[in-house]
């Protein structure tokens, strides 16, 4: 794909990925060109540190899913959809970029988060001037439409994000709770890309509410399968550090599953490790062989392919498609990832 | 004020800022409403962390000029400025939160600040969600321009703020880029406060271009005044700490102009202390007394006061009216609360 502005790389298995780019290739060039252009700035280091998390790659898999949206909608609505994809990249760069100085995270897509590269104070900086930029660009679109559901997702992630930190090394978080955690920080995004496709062609309301259905369903799929991998990842294979999660003492449903199943000696473990934060080396192996002793893993990522077939079905009022193949085969990606 | 919602705190000398709030009492007391509604979320983080900052207090100087601004243009625009001036003390909040978690500061208008109560990721995050609901806000009001307006501030902001990174500890910082420095981080926001009051009462082009201006030049010559107290306040009367910028080896104008003046020792001095950051604790004493030296605390509240005037002639397209008074006394007091 050399000559690409971006590349967007497809891994092993991603074959559903590499068949939607084909299917959106003129508007996925057009959306990734709007990124270019809309991260530059006089002030070098603001498109420097940009390119190095945007450029970098990743798999567009959001503003893949308004291209996708707003073509199985059928177009035409007036607002073009490469420009409200790369808002909606905007703002997920924005908070990848706060997330990591959050978790204090060193590796992001297998290579040097932008905060290990530039330093926490220009991730934060950065991440607020796309946040800024993707509603100026949503502002020469002109539709109160998308800022409405762009702002409303962009308030609803920050809950999640905080409502996860209020969560962490808490263990008598209820499983209602952890879900509505990554409906925010995860899925909400995902649902407002979807739906703001459907506005830009103009679709049925009842195209639009599938829409945003099937996006909220494949983000709760991908945050556990998520949440999984980081207690059963192949470290290689997923660019991100294994265990993390359990070093930060984040509640996620792999815990929740081991620690509700667990006896009293190894509620005690959960508790020193992911409640008091002390932890030995030996600790995560022992965290992992708990979880396999609980099936809690087999769990998260059944949960997971409950919500993805959830999004499938979501989609049952549009006729048959290239494009509509592909978002069910989206669906079945986010869970096949982690096997 | 007992019984205010969110109490304007007005000290010493601000009398005008009194005299301006008797004037828009009805406005400010619903931006005060609107902001602590607008707060409101189910992680009750938020809105703890929210009164921390916010209702805590502040001059409200910002929503204050937007509400001046919309009566000066004599209001009855269609848009209620109480809610405009809402959006951009949410976005200023933002701002701060954020610089305070990038500058690891410890105080804010005298008390302990958010990032050290809460924690620095609670005040990235916190920082996000309210500049979301800024968005939400806005989109609510329905006014293309006054996003455009606001969400132009705000990449500008972001752009100063980095730019100010980039500069940190570079004693070859030319004086314009200091003075840009400011323009984005601090006088974006005054300019854009005033203009979208300008726009809530459907001001005329050249009205609405006087008060932007009015507001960047009241904005840089109050982020001068800034740089100047950080080496010469009475630390109990300002509220933050002395020697904030030169520890962090911010590059301000009473630096610029002490090292432009100084002779080959003195200029070693300053390479140590900012450029390479090597202070020890009589340092801080020894900079103020080279600044006095070259007159360059004077220097800068002289340059101060040229842009107070300019604020001030910015204004004579408009009559004269007790509100017109009022802004220009706001113009003097930015430069006074140095004496």
């Amino acid at each position: 794909m050399a000559g690409d502005p971006l590349p967007v790389r497809a891994g092993d298995g991603e074959d559903v990925l590499v068949a939607l780019v084909a299917l959106v290739r003129d508007d996925l060039d057009a959306c990734n060109r709007t990124i270019v252009e809309h991260m530059h700035s006089p002030v070098a280091l603001i498109p420097q540190l940009g390119a190095h998390i945007v450029a970098a790659g990743g798999k567009r898999l959001r503003p893949l899913l308004t291209l996708a949206s707003a073509r199985m909608c059928g177009g035409q609505g007036g607002l073009p959809p490469a420009r409200l994809a790369a808002c909606v990249e905007f703002i997920h760069t924005a908070t990848l970029l706060h997330d990591d100085v959050v978790d204090e995270s060193a590796l992001r897509r297998g290579l040097a988060s932008a905060n290990a590269v530039f330093g926490n104070k220009a991730s934060v900086l950065v991440g607020d001037f796309l946040f800024a930029r993707a509603f100026q660009l949503m502002v020469a679109e002109g539709s109160l439409r998308v800022m409405d559901i762009l702002s409303r997702a962009s308030a609803t992630i920050a809950e999640g994000e905080v409502l996860q930190l209020v969560t962490q090394n808490d263990l008598s978080t209820p499983e209602s709770r952890y879900l509505d955690v990554i409906r925010g920080k995860t899925a909400a995004l995902f649902a407002a890309a979807c739906q703001v496709g459907a506005v830009s062609a103009a679709s049925s309301p009842a195209q639009e509410a599938a829409l945003s259905d099937y996006g909220m369903n494949i983000g709760i799929a991908f945050q556990l399968v998520d949440d999984a991998l980081d207690y059963a990842a192949d470290e290689a294979k997923l660019g991100k550090t294994v265990g993390d999660d359990f070093r930060e003492g984040k509640i996620t449903l792999p815990v929740l599953v081991a620690y509700g199943a667990g006896d009293a000696e190894e509620r005690a473990f959960w508790q020193r490790t992911v409640e008091e934060s002390e932890q030995t080396e030996d600790d995560l192996a022992h965290a992992m062989d708990l979880m396999a002793r609980h099936g809690a893993i087999r769990t998260t990522l059944d949960r997971a392919a409950r919500s993805a077939a959830e999004a499938k079905a979501s989609l049952s009022l549009f006729p048959d498609s290239p494009i509509k193949s592909c978002l069910l085969g989206v669906a079945d990606y986010t869970v096949s990832r982690a096997r």
